[in-house]
């Protein structure tokens, strides 16, 4: 056991800086020691503010930092794979941002990599740090709903992306950029997936056409278990940032979620209201630094990270097969060999 | 035991046409065979639609139709007095709505006459037959909440009632008219009240000032437990008629109270936003008719009646107090004589 | 226009009782003249209960009564096409209470007799009339949430049905039998269903098996517009009966549904508590009294009926497809003629 | 305008301790060089985890630091006194933990010392900070509510505190420990109170009476603008830690609070349930911390301070006259010379 990691982050972008801060002041036992981004200027600046010694304009260098234990990647989704690969071969702890990557292939790379080295590899999915979801979990593993059978989710975004984010090629798509976070949810407090069904258009924002994505969509999902769920996702969540997610057991239900920003309720004639939750980060900021405090704390104490590489391909294989699925208007075996290679194809079909 | 009771009803005003109705229709054993009422036209209208066969234009010859058993009395409460004792001197089983009166001496002298006769008498006091109230009582009962200590509630209604009908000499003042709803609850929840003390003003509709009556009020009790607690009254709760109540106990709280009429919710960028309870008849429909059907059910078996014509005088007492505090400025004890006296005046300067 | 309505009410089972007291006290315009049942026990008491006429053993006596204008029917459903296509033989006005039928050739059938007639004839959905519902209805066409492009329905019974009721051969399954009201609830929101695709299995009573029918199941929709809904039905809601309904539009969403019975919560160390809606005529009781309103308003007025029996079939329709999306694990498309044919082959194995 | 602010932190229990963390990692322009405690072991230990210069066992040596601006008080209350005076006799700005102190007579000599230095002084009332507070502040000057008329407070902590906390003679009592944060948002939202009247007594835990103070306790307000207002306060809120507000004003009413910890819900046939707000630190935590940056953020830009120590003493000066009310059972008004002097005689012997 270690007393404390030094740490590096690659990529400074509104999440990067975040996450610079909340290692540096509110996560004991780690040192950010370097950071990495494109943008030089800003990454000076995000250094001086933090006393941060090192600051590079790629990865590599900062891989090469004398005492580095770990690398938190928060850099655009097309380099995960180099980094991770780079930082798995020079032996250093990773914690990377979701998704893993938006080609399958690229996925069992990454995985090989990491399982090869042996690092400790911490796959960000925050909403399992969440207090509602951590609590969530608890309950159904001490037995108070049953056994868990079905499972709904439910994201809504607040307003559409730019469509340059929001390109597929760069995102992955409605199922890779938001659903992931779904299909991990689903992974988490059900077991692995079968199948998966979806349906979806361009439904709100014309607009979304020009980059061949859909705006709102539906999955319905098999699990190994034989268990079933679903999915609904949303660019148009116009009235706040909408995450709801329950789990009916045998026994009874828990819902997770909540609509409401600040704790004042107006009442007037025109009705009873109360506001919304803006966005992810107001809704999941603790998350964020649970989890780090995780990465951090697990890391040091030389445990099993709380979600593994495998966990971060797998999700990402059934936002494929649902992108697929939503493509061929038919069902899609998740486990099937001759599928899997479709998907593959297809993953690098959307991802070319 | 009898199969059932002939009923006259006493004054047909918009509660009373309801009674009329609910009587004939959804109240087993209920027969009713008689209505009177001041408007002679009217009377004869409703008499028709639910085929009644006696019609007047008083009280006392209803009083005297062969076979009627009871007399359920909905007209003005200037009137009570005359009815309640004329009925209890005929030996008829009596329904009063609330309030008794608004005269102590008045209600003191009905109190002797219901006593003397031995007549069933049910005091109209239907908060008690809502759902929420009866299962709060009943989960208190069973010790949910461990011992009741100190009682809240709230009543508020969505708009300003007519100058006329508001009037203290007509209505008997906020605390009469309103606050006596809220006295019984805390006397039924409670018991006892020892003393009062309230403050209030025209803080809403300056016009309420020409009756010489307040619009918002509050009132704090100790109970002759030693318990404590509180009414806020409100003729200007514009959003929507607001009845809660809270009974805080050694072992957890009860809460009693909803402020929403259909099940829909409608979130928006500006909000989540329900609707609200338009008034009371949305509110207590229900309360009225299982109000009703226990008046009849329990006169069939000879059985005490829920709610006792002492009940109607002491919550009586209270809104008495009440107003005299208000007026006094000063906490006002409920059971000493030389103050009763004191309300006596006070009461009859109110109602003069 | 007609003043009044003569009526006969066939099937005197649960609800079958409750149309008789309601049509008999609660509808303005409506006269039970005539009742029948196979049980002439029941049929008699009912008849002497709410002194009606004519009491009988079989529809056809009924229909022949002198005077009838309308025939409710409330039979189980594999009576409905007779009763049904005799009525309007005999141009009486029909009430006919969900499902049409589980037989797709039969409510051919019974759609071309009813066309042929011209009579009256009002499918019973009362979710429509629920406050919550209707209310929602008026709001979207009012604009509140700009256009609607998702529909989302959540159906639980608050237990498992006996094995004898829930058995397909008589009830038509999960789909039928509990789906259907959200299938006509997605039409009525949403215009016409294209294709549905639907997964499900037995995951919390074994004993389901044993008469080859799902206890749990999720369905997707696209309609012919182009926007997309789900439905998800459960036998095992075990903890209340709870109908949520959501419409998401381009500028808002609708939610429709609430899960509390009486107005208390009750807070103690343990959690904040309240109760949940105990099953259906608890839930829409109201609705079943303003559908029958409703029936006679429009009978009366000789008005269109607020729900044809097109809707009946076309819902029956989606059903179907659905049921049989289940068992051949794909998508099933609605209008497709080849497809219906296959539905309709489906559709007499399910019932036979 | 200063860049930052070099501070000093008196007093390093629970609440010490995580002002002297939120000062050093989460406000922005705040330095803290220097700490005392009368525990030296504590101070030296957060002294070298937050690397901070400066450690005294008294807060004369600390004042006497060179470069020091400011001065963060969170040591016991009855020694706000000396500190503050001696601060504002060396210039120093000053944050002071509520209450200003127990008694009357330090609080006016506090006062003076402060309004003679005309040193920068911010009276720690937290509330003010909440995000459902200042929400409802603003939207209350923006007139949504019309004019606020009548105000509403519930303050319940979960348990009850050791008798030696709680003892009036080191608490000041129930009104001056609990209460004074309603006091304070009372003269806050309405301005300032005329008079008050408050009855309560020792109803949940008998053991209270060996510290002779109340558990359990109302108060109702004049304010001076003819408004009226209340507060309940108690000490057996067993069921969680229970903040709400309510303002009713000429057009609606704004309601602030909650009782939800975490965002889930569990259903099940007992109930629908959620967990509930543990205490004070969970409620406001951010609280404090924005109040923090305010106060900083104000020193550096030479503003006026948000809550002045005027503000301290009257809230304290409500209290006091609701104490004295509580024992007098009789009305008590603020402003009365003579009065004021009963209570400052009576606000000595609670205190001595």
């Amino acid at each position: 056991m270690k007393s404390n990691i030094n740490v590096g982050v690659v990529g400074l972008g509104r999440l990067g800086g975040l996450y610079v801060e909340y290692l540096s002041y509110q996560i004991p036992g780690a040192n950010v020691i370097a950071v990495a981004d494109a943008d030089t200027k800003l990454a000076t600046e995000i250094a001086e503010k933090y006393s941060i010694k090192h600051v590079f304009q790629d990865h590599q260098h900062l891989l090469d930092v004398k005492g580095l234990d770990a690398v938190v990647i928060v850099s655009p989704t097309s380099t995960h794979k180099d980094v991770v690969i780079d930082a798995a071969s020079k032996g250093k702890m990773i914690f990377c941002e979701k998704p893993l990557s938006l080609s399958l292939d690229e996925a069992v790379m990454m995985k090989k990599a990491v399982e090869k080295s042996g690092v400790f590899f911490h796959m960000g999915f925050m909403r399992r740090f969440d207090r509602g979801y951590s609590a969530a979990k608890k309950r159904i593993l001490d037995g108070e709903i049953g056994t868990p059978i079905v499972f709904k989710a439910t994201s809504r975004d607040p307003y559409r992306p730019s469509l340059e984010y929001a390109d597929p090629k760069k995102s992955g798509g409605l199922m890779l950029d938001m659903g992931i976070h779904d299909f991990d949810l689903a992974r988490w407090f059900m077991g692995d997936v079968a199948d998966v069904y979806a349906i979806g258009d361009v439904l709100a924002f014309p607009e979304m056409k020009t980059i061949n994505d859909v705006d709102n969509a539906m999955v319905v999902m098999n699990f190994e278990s034989g268990n079933i769920g679903s999915a609904d996702l949303s660019r148009s969540g116009i009235y706040g940032y909408d995450i709801r997610t329950e789990i009916l057991g045998t026994n009874g239900t828990i819902q997770i979620g909540y609509l409401r920003e600040t704790p004042i309720t107006i009442l007037k004639k025109e009705g009873v209201t109360h506001d919304t939750v803006p966005f992810f980060m107001e809704r999941f900021q603790e998350s964020y630094i649970i989890q780090l405090k995780d990465f951090i704390d697990k890391a040091i104490r030389d445990q099993e990270p709380s979600i593994t590489v495998e966990d971060g391909e797998r999700a990402l294989l059934v936002a494929h097969a649902a992108t697929y699925s939503l493509h061929e208007k038919a069902p899609v075996a998740i486990d099937n060999e001759a599928m899997s290679y479709q998907l593959k194809s297809e993953s690098e079909k959307i991802t070319s």
